[in-house]
């Protein structure tokens, strides 16, 4: 049976906010950490406090990370299981191709 | 360790092409069937040949599905082992989301 409408519209809608470089940089980070502050991701990422904000906005929105205040630092976890299985699963298949790849280059230049 | 810049690229630019709802309707049929054409596929996503042969045509450049030509027909089908458990861990995840919101609401309406 196909996959229901209203699934495949926010299936679609998680790979939407994952398709963005910097916000899977964001997401990659927060997974190594069991919670960051933004001021910690904007220097990991390498993008400004406000970029990483709008970022951290959209994935809070889609409940994919959680925050808290803390002092004057707000801190952010990711909550969403999903992430860590699927970004694991893409990576690897993609470091398989690219091994896959450079192997057939190495033969190639032998 | 941070993930690889360009292994962030490759990433983004799969989850670009599965966040498109017409896109995933057609990677969704065609993961139950060996093969199908693009007549069954237009037909069974409900859209025009010319705008399924389009998301079929970007699916093949990124190596998700491969074609062969029978008679009058072209088939496809996936060869991209990941897209399955892809699929369905995003789908079970949604399931799950979702279930858990139509039992809160239940307990509510009691």
């Amino acid at each position: 049976m196909a996959h229901a409408d209203h699934l495949i519209e926010e299936a679609a809608h998680c790979f939407a906010l994952l398709s963005d470089p910097t916000r899977l940089r964001v997401l990659s980070f927060l997974l190594e950490r069991e919670e960051a502050s933004v001021t910690e991701v904007a220097q990991a990422v390498g993008v400004t406090r406000t970029n990483v904000s709008q970022h951290l906005s959209r994935l809070l929105s889609a409940g994919m990370v959680a925050r808290r205040r803390e002092g004057h630092s707000i801190n952010y976890r990711v909550i969403d299981d999903m992430l860590k299985p699927l970004c694991e699963l893409v990576c690897s298949n993609l470091e398989e191709r690219t091994g896959g790849l450079a192997a057939r280059l190495e033969k190639l230049a032998r």
